[in-house]
């Protein structure tokens, strides 16, 4: 089995800036997530567990426990536990529908253990993150959490709908993001402290997270995300960088993704990277951060809980500067 | 779009039997599952709509709505809601595994709409089916059916961990009818009211479920079980009939399941049937009802109540006889 990858900066940063009570609770969402994937027998103890070796940012768990701050407890600890398990189970049911063979350096459950263990690993992941918020009588938190794994299904879904469409909208683009990705951390947010302009911090910075991991798709470099340069594309997923570029360079839209092989997707990304749409991206990414940290003034956290935040939302833009 | 198949004889008796409360909480039932799958915009309507119109016997729902008796509300019909979207979440996840493309006699979502879509709609199901729950503020239930999402998925890893394994013993092959479908029966009626006699009958309906079910694919015919004969044994699902069956004739212990196409499949499972094999298991499966019905003296229904129990548990067989 491989071992846990380095914590990744940003996250370092955050537990190097903090108090003493969050990496202590950070450790305890590490341990709690072992035990959640290991107390199973089983075959899924292997599977499962290099999932979690693969490691992560772990940046929806922070999140949890930030905005919960210290006296979140152990109530926060256990939400943070089991919005990663939820976040895991959609990246082991996502490698199987990209077949992909690696996720953050490492191979994937599908690639390992085959499609059908991988799909059964993200439905038992899954029910575990449900089951453990239950058992503690945390119907709130399940409600939370149920009503994002729901949008990120939906996500899923509008995204293999909208699949080799290059003329898809900016906008049908974003709703996509939003139900993919935003709407999970705006539960992260949400599940340490409910909070209407928390909530909007939450969906900005989630939405600028996928920005910028659009961006990443077309520039690479592979050992840096740990995939090819132009997955997305391979895949039919049209994202902002070429909707963009498109507008600059319209022979962009005639391509038949259907028909791009991976050196023809390296092309396609320099070709995106040559309109300069690229830092258009950046850029609405870093104005998405900014406003969201703004939002931040108004929900009242002490100086250490809101520079924290802060340093999270900034991490997420330096991880692809 | 597909029509609803009519309802199934057992469902039909247990419905005529009772009195005026029950058919309309089972349509109430129905009429939730629609709202639930649904109300998501996006193509995800056509897909699950089609599974939910391919009917089935509405068995769990139903064992919680008796169970959970006139007095058992709206609350139990939001459980008998949520544990038929956990199981049909789990079947849209099965027809992915098992690339079948019929269910019940009608295309499956991932034979319609390929692996990707089917994987999401699986998902969406299951979340959808803790967010109805949670919403409600009902965590008690919410505990339950999540465990036993758990055991589903991890009786599906046990099963594709014994895959093709001919040595496997009938008391791992019980173990794994637990988790993947007693588990389920014992949660439906725990759904419908917490007591350990009426678990015990859960559990052991369930289980006759899961044995008469795996007889049947030896048995066929095709057109009433919707699947090709030998189904199993060409995924590599060893079950009782052949081990049973392997005890009288050994030479079944050396067929090379990988090996198998369709027409051999139908000579390994006519090779059962001639052992006697089918008779032992489908003896069991009654004697387990029989002890499951022995069950219910113990938990104080009033007659109506219990008698429809027993005719759901009689059903349960007649269909395969």
């Amino acid at each position: 089995m491989s071992k846990r990858s380095a914590v990744p900066p940003p996250v370092t940063a955050v537990l190097d800036a903090s108090s003493r009570w969050l990496p202590a609770r950070m450790g305890e969402v590490e341990e709690r997530l072992r035990v959640e994937i290991r107390d199973h027998g089983e075959q899924l103890g292997e599977d499962a567990a290099s999932t979690l070796a693969a490691g992560g940012k772990r940046l929806r768990p922070m999140l949890v426990l930030l905005c919960g701050g210290e006296a979140g407890g152990e109530s926060a600890v256990r939400a943070a536990t089991a919005i990663e398990l939820v976040h895991m189970a959609t990246l082991v049911h996502d490698d199987v529908l990209d077949q992909a063979p690696l996720r953050r350096g490492h191979p994937t459950v599908a690639a390992t253990s085959g499609r059908a263990r991988a799909i059964a690993t993200g439905d038992l992941l899954l029910s575990r993150a449900f089951a453990l918020l239950a058992r503690a009588g945390d119907a709130r938190s399940v409600a939370l959490l149920a009503e994002a794994a729901v949008s990120l299904a939906r996500g899923e879904l509008a995204q293999r709908q909208d699949a080799f469409d290059t003329g898809i909208s900016e906008a049908r683009y974003l709703d996509r993001c939003r139900l993919k990705t935003a709407t999970l951390f705006e539960c992260a947010v949400t599940l340490g402290r409910d909070d209407e302009e928390l909530r909007r911090f939450g969906a900005r910075v989630g939405l600028a997270f996928q920005l910028l991991d659009d961006v990443l798709d077309v520039t690479g470099p592979p050992e840096r995300t740990g995939k090819a340069r132009g997955t997305d594309l391979l895949d039919g997923t049209v994202t902002l960088p070429l909707i963009l570029a498109a507008e600059r360079d319209p022979g962009l839209l005639t391509i038949d993704l259907q028909g791009l092989d991976p050196e023809g997707a390296e092309q396609v990304c320099e070709r995106i990277a040559a309109t300069g749409a690229l830092e258009t991206v950046r850029a609405r990414a870093l104005d998405l951060v900014a406003e969201g940290k703004r939002k931040l003034a108004a929900v009242g956290f002490d100086g250490e809980g809101r520079r924290l935040l802060e340093l999270v939302a900034d991490g997420m833009v330096q991880r692809y500067s």
